[in-house]
């Protein structure tokens, strides 16, 4: 008799806990990822902001199973599932399955204007966080040297689309970085100038929160400097900034914290999905007419609990993960599948230094208090003791000095920000010659 | 009167150590750098073989530098210098200055062979590090998928070119990596079947040490499980591996730690300089005929003292930049400039895990003293309190452990690796299906 193979494609959240579920499981488990690290993304956004270094919020997959004897982790990329032969085809071979769990997460969603990328990056992995970091560091160093204000302004201007919580954190935290820690830095620019505008196209931020909790959001934005503008959508972005249909916010660093869809993995597999291609799943997280095969957290649109889909957190994809392993050990008992069943433990949403909210259940807490459960949570959650560690000593440091050790810019890309934008000079001299031909270069 | 400006080009060892010496001095100073960081380069081995994160070894200048208040840093690329109008070209503008210190460092050459860089990357900067620890990370992964024996012992050698300082740290430094770190972690390769090989082109390694500590360099290496091959000299590079004349090493990763030249920006000056492109100075530092000009260095090459040029090390820079610096304050008092005086307080090489070299005079020591001696003066010197706390905690870390947080494949290069090395095939079907057709591949 041959034990049976379990594949997991993904090792986020959900398929790290389908493959822990299965610990003591007789199976033998393949977990398939193109990279070669689990990955923290509630934190992604300090990296962006040079608060922790990725190290700190990403731990290798095979670290992180290696005490699990029945897993063979495989850095690759699947590229298509053969629902008939029971086989996921990779980008360099294949692997026959007897059970399936789908877990490839989500991407970034520009709504149809992929065109908008280039000028406004997504905040979904380490290499995005790192660009990110890039260009706002950078766009301070450019107007340290730039002596013309209007072009200054532009480059102080951070424009941040999209009021939920990821555009949230990253306005709090690029207005807290430019107010605080690089104020001191600075000799030509003073960092206070800088403006951090947050664009919302609903009528309020946080709207999976209450509205007491979106106001509070709001509030205690302001108090960080943050211009927050609902009802304003972006009708273009390009390398002079956010387009407001008429309006143009002059902006050099745009980042777009709006939208998010299924991976292009999901939208391709042939089953049905939604919109943003999460693929629509029976209650036992099963797709359709395919028994053996599950499909978990962001990559999945399910709709039976609540009417409308889940939302693409943390808890939802590991209580998926968790769901569909147990299922998997009830088909080898010969036990009829358990149905997905959500409990939400609560949400929350930190906005910066002493500031965040937190709902659970009829508990709503604001400010300090809700910042405080927030990183106790995040924290204990933080897979790997060596990155708890790390992570806490990186978050103490910048805490009580202001200071922030990862403001490292990296990468050989020559000009991060568009060209044109870019045409600074440097305005040391006593008599500034001016040399508009000369553009900002940066190795 | 106006304030005598010194320009200051490189935050290296060198251009910091000058910056500090006019700590206190009537000037106003700005200092240029084309990264945002200063880099502590004598732990970069440690994160191309992922024991350190980037951010552990690099502090942003303008943070280092920020309680001086006469000091301007400046996010800019020097490109030349006009000695007659007593000005530095920018890539994006231009600066007046009275005095001018040079501090540009070095880079990697390749002697005259720079086709082999794309399969045998150099360590130079942070980027390069990253460079390394992903391909030698990849290797790893590729090879836990290869089913061909002659392919996988090709993924698991690594060739390291020169036995410097440099080659016998990265040598050591992957012996362990794939010995203790990877070898639990891996299910269908056995780490320990990586072969490291160094190779030195002259009769011993690190030439610049005495003969017995050479001898127990070579030893320490051998324990490691290096194979160290002196007289022996590459003929040329390319995607199969290393070739030695006729005969060839074949390896999937190459690393270059053979020669270091002066900065294009040293050759480019127009000023006398040797073969390695490093100007040549006065006794008192300055170029010829520019009084006001100095240069200090990796760039330079100073012959005064012991007839051959002094070694290419920190100790070195940072003693030069002080001496240009007081030689700038000379000038200001109308005094005549003092001449450069190296003082060698001894030098070290690390090859592992409580394995170094030490050589202080008459006192020699190799193994575990040797190595806590280095340990300890490489923390002490490592710039940044935050820096040397966390450097501590993650080495402490990876000794105890024997794990290594920072194992993280970034970048978005869809194959590290010649592609016509790469063609491996997923070995984990019960029956293997031959498909030479497919690539392998990571996002």
């Amino acid at each position: 008799m041959t034990i049976p193979h379990v594949v997991i494609i993904g090792g986020g959240f959900g398929g790290l806990s389908a493959a822990r579920t299965l610990k003591s499981a007789p199976v033998r488990i393949t977990l398939v990822d193109r990279t070669n690290h689990h990955l923290f993304q509630p934190l992604l956004y300090q990296v962006a902001m040079a608060g922790l270094s990725p190290a700190d919020i990403a731990a290798p997959i095979r670290s992180v199973l290696h005490k699990q004897k029945n897993v063979t982790v495989l850095l690759a990329e699947a590229v298509g599932v053969d629902f008939v032969n029971n086989t996921v085809q990779l980008a360099d071979g294949q692997l026959s399955y007897d059970y399936l769990i789908l877990a490839t997460g989500g991407r970034t969603s520009y709504f149809g204007n992929d065109q908008w990328e280039q000028f406004a990056p997504g905040l979904k992995d380490l290499d995005d966080a790192v660009e990110i970091r890039r260009r706002v560091l950078l766009a301070f160093e450019a107007a340290e040297k730039e002596s013309n204000p209007e072009r200054r302004q532009q480059l102080l201007t951070f424009v941040v689309v999209g009021g939920g919580p990821t555009g949230v954190e990253l306005a709090g935290a690029i207005a807290e970085l430019s107010h605080f820690v690089l104020a001191r830095d600075f000799r030509n620019v003073n960092p206070k100038e800088a403006r951090v505008i947050l664009l919302e196209g609903g009528p309020r931020i946080l709207p999976s929160f209450t509205d007491d909790l979106s106001d509070s959001a709001t509030k205690q934005l302001n108090q960080l400097g943050v211009n927050v503008r609902v009802n304003t959508r972006v009708t273009n972005i390009d390398e002079r900034g956010a387009h407001l249909g008429e309006q143009l916010i002059q902006a050099a660093t745009v980042i777009w914290g709006a939208g998010v869809q299924a991976t292009a993995f999901a939208t391709k597999l042939g089953v049905p999905h939604d919109r943003a291609g999460r693929v629509t799943l029976e209650p036992d997280l099963t797709l359709p007419n395919h028994k053996n095969v599950f499909a978990i957290g962001d990559m999945t649109s399910f709709t039976h609990q609540e009417g409308k889909p889940l939302p693409g957190v943390s808890p939802v994809a590991m209580q998926m993960g968790r769901t569909a392993a147990r299922n998997v050990l009830h088909a080898l008992k010969g036990e009829p599948y358990e149905q997905f069943k959500y409990t939400d433990k609560g949400s929350m949403a930190t906005i910066g230094r002493h500031a965040a909210i937190a709902e659970m259940g009829k508990l709503h807490l604001s400010g300090f208090p809700a910042w405080l459960a927030w990183l106790f949570v995040h924290l204990i959650f933080l897979i790997g003791f060596r990155n708890r560690v790390a992570a806490l000593f990186n978050w103490a440091w910048s805490y009580f000095t202001y200071q922030r050790g990862s403001r490292l810019i990296t990468g050989r890309r020559l000009s991060l920000l568009p060209r044109r934008v870019m045409r600074a000079q440097v305005g040391l001299e006593e008599e500034p010659q001016p040399n508009e031909k000369s553009e900002f270069s940066v190795r």
